[in-house]
């Protein structure tokens, strides 16, 4: 096991990476959302309907993690999303450095909205600062409604949850009023949001999620 | 970060630790299964069922692991599983200290075959042993075909993949050629067993790959 020591040696290494990939964002009035969730919980998915609906409007990139395979960046890019793949090669989640040179690598310095997809994990990416405005949590409805107090780092960091797949809710047994209950035990102000990427169900409401906090990134409040 | 020499050093402690724990097994008659997947795959589902089969027969224990909460170690006694949560206050996989510890502190001497149910995570837990027998990898129909040359680490290692949830088979898109294709290549002995626990679909055969563990490990085989 890591000494406390250690880790928080290599945590504090990573905010300070992290630190400086956010003053890059800041200046460049670009939104930055970490994605996390575990394995085939639907990140890519909700990103290739993300991009459909506003590439045109926006632009779109994407720095996307995995142990090995381009799978994901080749089918964010087949949406339309300018897309860097990052194969951890092991590395159970993303850190600062390789976020900073994959953005370098790709140029990535004059975007709107830059997405993060983590590697398929809802334990470790939970404590990495990747320079990001805010980390979101996806939670199929397959997965069970008793995920948030399992995970509680990444349900509790994250400020806003979206539940996926629900059209299969018919056919699961999934209950949603435990999960929002339980995520709100850990984040009072959390959004959820519910979406279906084979439905289309909640996902404007998603993408106005994404609209609204760009805008106020870019527009500080003149009353505080 | 973490340097490759820290890695190292922790895995060549925890291989240790796990000899000693095999060297206990072996003389109790144990069999030991590790259970890995990511979240909501279907772990406690398939071990509950697995109990209620087969505890009139064997003497079963389950040490199980989370993130925080109790709850699987409720689920698995309520189905006549002798069970000991291991809450693992953020840590991201078991390791053999930890396992070692439930095993003394549950008086896991005597039983036939003793489950470990790891965190639910594809990538951590692959690297550690804990003195099992063997891996067993799920994987549930909902999480996509793509996922074993995206986790690598896991899909190796296991001598059997459990394709879980095979009743939802009809709702999603799940290739499911593709998917042995992608298992048999990274371990072209793996056994691949489909399951629901809803219909109890491929339960038995479950129960029989056990079942043959079982008897394969008390009778080692006279003529080589």
């Amino acid at each position: 096991m890591l000494t406390t020591e250690a880790r928080q040696k290599i945590l504090a290494d990573n905010e300070a990476a992290a630190g400086e990939l956010r003053q890059r964002f800041a200046a460049a009035g670009t939104l930055v959302v970490d994605l996390i969730s575990g394995p085939g919980s639907g990140k890519t998915s909700l990103l290739e309907e993300t991009a459909r609906r506003m590439s045109r409007e926006l632009r779109l990139g994407c720095v996307v993690g995995d142990i090995a395979t381009e799978r994901d960046a080749r089918r964010l890019a087949a949406a339309g999303l300018r897309a860097r793949q990052i194969m951890t090669g092991g590395a159970c989640h993303l850190d600062a450095r390789v976020v900073r040179d994959a953005v370098d690598a790709e140029r990535f310095g004059e975007l709107d909205i830059l997405f993060i997809e983590n590697v398929g994990n809802l334990v470790c990416p939970a404590s990495y600062a990747l320079g990001e405005d805010f980390k979101i949590v996806l939670l199929s409805v397959t997965e069970g409604q008793d995920k948030p107090l399992k995970y509680p780092g990444i349900f509790s960091r994250a400020c806003a949850a979206v539940i996926t797949k629900i059209d299969l809710l018919p056919y699961v047994r999934f209950d949603l009023e435990q999960a929002r209950g339980e995520i709100r035990l850990l984040r009072p102000d959390a959004q959820i949001v519910l979406t279906s990427v084979t439905t289309g169900e909640g996902i404007e409401s998603w993408c106005d999620l994404l609209r609204g906090a760009l805008e106020r990134k870019r527009r500080p409040a003149l009353v505080p």
